[in-house]
């Protein structure tokens, strides 16, 4: 680090789909943005060298740590977790060995998620660990927090009341949301509806709104994730992924039939080239590669996991995020957070 | 009825956002149509005659059940089926007494499906009835079958055995397709993830794929409901309901930022001005009114569950569907198909 402001960013450039020049192209980007920024990079040392030299930003700025093994997206959890030669182990190292202030892979979620838990751990009073996203929304800020997006496909009450203080500490601190709106996503907005650990979680989260700083709303449904109701989707993983991967998909799909739509008849191009600018608004305003990035949250130190197609846009966002997080000194806050929760439940427990 | 093909639908006129005046408008659009259809509605009859006498094309059409009672969004199902003075229970009726091919409603969903369970009664054979859904996609059809969207928060591994075999009859009679390719929905393509029922109803998907009559596809993702990979698309009512309302907002914030970037400069306005027609194309691709409808899948009787909000266009969409459905005999020929899969199963018990 040159000085004080200076964020060393851990970075694992294997595992994606587009592999490591994806990665350190990403890297390029956000360094040239962001003179703040330095890296140490994990990978084939050699194959990281030659894409690094080629890229002038990147000079006296990234550090390369040869590391032979890779985690692929087939490989198991509980098996890539128990390696000790891969970049993914090493990037989430130098985050433990407080060397950089963050990591970010593109690699197997699963196996980060895993890899995170056994070399970072949970902070105290985390039972399950979570993975948030930013949805693009109807709110001000632009985005809404959903998790858990697919860190554990089962949550219990206890559990969804955790994500509701992540999620809440998350939108304070990612979107600047001073008293962020809270919802528990169900199949419908009453209260007879839904599964029985829906009901005890929506009173436990609502009972806690005062320690987690944060505004209940109640059950919310699939149509608020994208909407204006609240800031913060509480979720299980399963649920959480299927619905991220179906906005996701749905979003995409309208997408590549408007660019269809444009290429239609000779009149709609001329309009597609009079609405270029307004046109690359929406899409910069709903491209999933802008909003790039599920944080972990629960664990000791900040885990960036970018999607694993995510090309030098997507890396960058992600950098972004991790840059941002690590800036406001997220960990140390959301810790303090948990731990007053913890606190206080405990108190509850004995008077 | 005034010939062989032509078909009686029964409409619940009442329960619905919009109050009958959107259903009869939505009864008109269809009858000028469709000549082949007549139509029972059951509401207030003061009510529904002033609506009806002033449409021209549903003189010596309709014919008009006054029925006092009124099931609303926030009634609890268990409570609303038990009520006999409803227009919902008469309009069920009405196919349960063999006047009308089909019934279609507005109404609460829970409450239509609770009533439908008790009046029309479940096909023998099936546990859990599911309601189904068409979403805009990739394919040549243009839409995929989802299912269950609804109609039961949980499912085990046999009710989604189920329901593959309900959502490939109803792809095949409904979109036309011989061979339908049918996925379960899960957080990950590989077999070590997601829950263990999931697990257990791959296994029981992919026997039966020969008596259901579909190409078993294995686990597929969020991002696959609109995608061209299956057709059908199997999953739990809270899932399903989740990624079916998440995928619906989304397509709906895309529109809607869409038109704002259309409004933004006064290029942008020409622009759209030039491209009318492609857009429009497109609005009626992703719309969601054009493709309103849930079909309750499972019972002695077809029921078309129309969007609560439904306008003329929405209720005309669901209409067009049931007469769809009731011309091609779909409720029996899925009869045959659920009936030979039990056969088949009690068969391979005793041997």
């Amino acid at each position: 680090m040159r000085d004080g402001v200076q964020i060393t960013l851990s970075i694992d450039a294997m595992g994606g789909d587009r592999g490591p020049a994806a990665v350190v192209a990403g890297i390029a980007r956000s360094a040239s943005k962001n003179p703040a920024l330095d890296f140490i990079v994990h990978g084939n040392g050699a194959e990281l060298e030659k894409l690094v030299r080629k890229r002038k930003v990147l000079r006296d700025r990234v550090e390369i740590r040869d590391v032979p093994g890779v985690v692929t997206m087939h490989d198991k959890p509980s098996q890539a977790m128990r390696r000790t030669d891969t970049s993914m182990r090493s990037a989430i190292d130098a985050v433990k060995d407080g060397e950089a202030q963050a990591c970010v892979s593109c690699g197997n979620t699963g196996a980060l998620m895993a890899t995170s838990m056994i070399r970072l751990r949970k902070l105290d009073g985390v039972n399950r660990p979570a993975i948030a996203c930013l949805w693009p929304s109807r709110n001000p800020q632009g985005f809404n927090v959903m998790l858990d997006v697919g860190a554990d496909i089962r949550a219990d009450a206890r559990d969804l009341l955790q994500y509701a203080m992540m999620g809440a500490s998350y939108a304070r601190n990612g979107l600047g949301l001073e008293t962020p709106r809270v919802g528990l996503l169900n199949v419908g907005t009453e209260e007879h509806k839904g599964r029985a650990e829906l009901k005890e979680a929506n009173e436990l989260i609502e009972n806690a709104s005062d320690i987690g700083g944060y505004a209940f709303k109640g059950f919310v449904e699939g149509g608020d994730i994208p909407g204006d109701r609240v800031d913060v989707i509480v979720t299980d993983g399963f649920t959480g992924n299927i619905a991220l991967k179906t906005g996701e998909g749905t979003a995409k799909l309208v997408g590549d039939l408007l660019k269809e739509a444009f290429k239609a008849t000779p009149l709609s191009r001329i309009a597609a080239l009079l609405a270029l600018t307004s046109l690359k608004r929406l899409q910069k305003r709903i491209d999933p590669r802008r909003v790039n990035g599920g944080v972990f949250l629960g664990l000791r130190g900040t885990v960036v996991k970018s999607h694993g197609s995510a090309d030098a846009t997507g890396v960058s966002a992600a950098i972004k995020l991790a840059y941002e997080l690590s800036a406001s000194g997220f960990t140390d806050r959301l810790a303090a957070r948990v731990a007053s929760a913890v606190a206080t439940s405990q108190n509850d427990g004995t008077s």
